[in-house]
């Protein structure tokens, strides 16, 4: 099966988001960029190098087949016509949980190849809880 | 005073961690790109977008003019010529103190301007120690 041609940083991000929310695993590694560089570093846990690294701790994570309500806000984009840099907070529950989960936030980093946008660095961790009234508009430059 | 030219991401770099270890506010803020949507991420800090807040924290953070050590170590840089990432793990610690720092991963992201490389984004966090026996040679491919 062929992997799906992501055509801009926001669809990348869209199939990132939504493989999470359903654990899809394959849809998950679609996403990535096939480069021995790429990072991912979740919140709390150690920095991973390379696409067998970060699909085994993906696989261990979806493992339970969880479907995940995901918020994402405030992002900040920027970049040119081959890169894009996407800072978000997500809020990750699992769904119809009315826990409040932590606030996180992601920097995403997506190229452009003869393949279509793909990420090549996905750094999530912890940060102070913002107001909860503060300005959620997205704020998008591009 | 005009700001310096750094002609690659790596002379970006070096001067970004030399103002740190120096506590030298004016060098730091001539690393970032002159960018509404440059964003900073201190570990366990909140998300910071802008030049102001960016130096305001800078500004509290190297008040005491505290001299640094700063060890980066692992870096795994990836980018295209009008761009690089680095990620990189960094221990710093006050000048001649004995005591271990805690292992902090930095996504370091540069772009190519105008005016030479320029820092758009650091994201750091704190990630569980590694083996300090594991692998410390720098993989870089550019």
């Amino acid at each position: 099966m062929s992997k799906p041609i992501y055509t801009s940083s926001a669809d990348a991000e869209a199939a990132f988001y939504d493989a999470l929310a359903r654990s899809d695993l394959d849809k998950m590694m679609s996403v990535w960029a096939e480069d021995d560089e790429v990072v991912c570093i979740h919140p709390g846990g150690p920095r991973l190098v390379g696409l067998a690294e970060i699909r085994e701790i993906w696989r261990q994570m979806m493992a339970n087949g969880a479907r995940l309500d995901i918020e994402i806000s405030q992002a900040v984009v920027t970049g040119n016509a081959m890169m894009a840099i996407h800072s978000v907070f997500e809020r990750i529950s699992i769904a119809e949980s009315r826990r409040r989960s932590p606030l996180i936030a992601a920097t995403n980093i997506y190229l452009r190849g003869a393949l279509g946008w793909r990420m090549v660095m996905h750094h999530a961790s912890p940060v102070p809880d913002a107001d909860p009234l503060a300005d959620l508009a997205p704020r998008i430059v591009h």
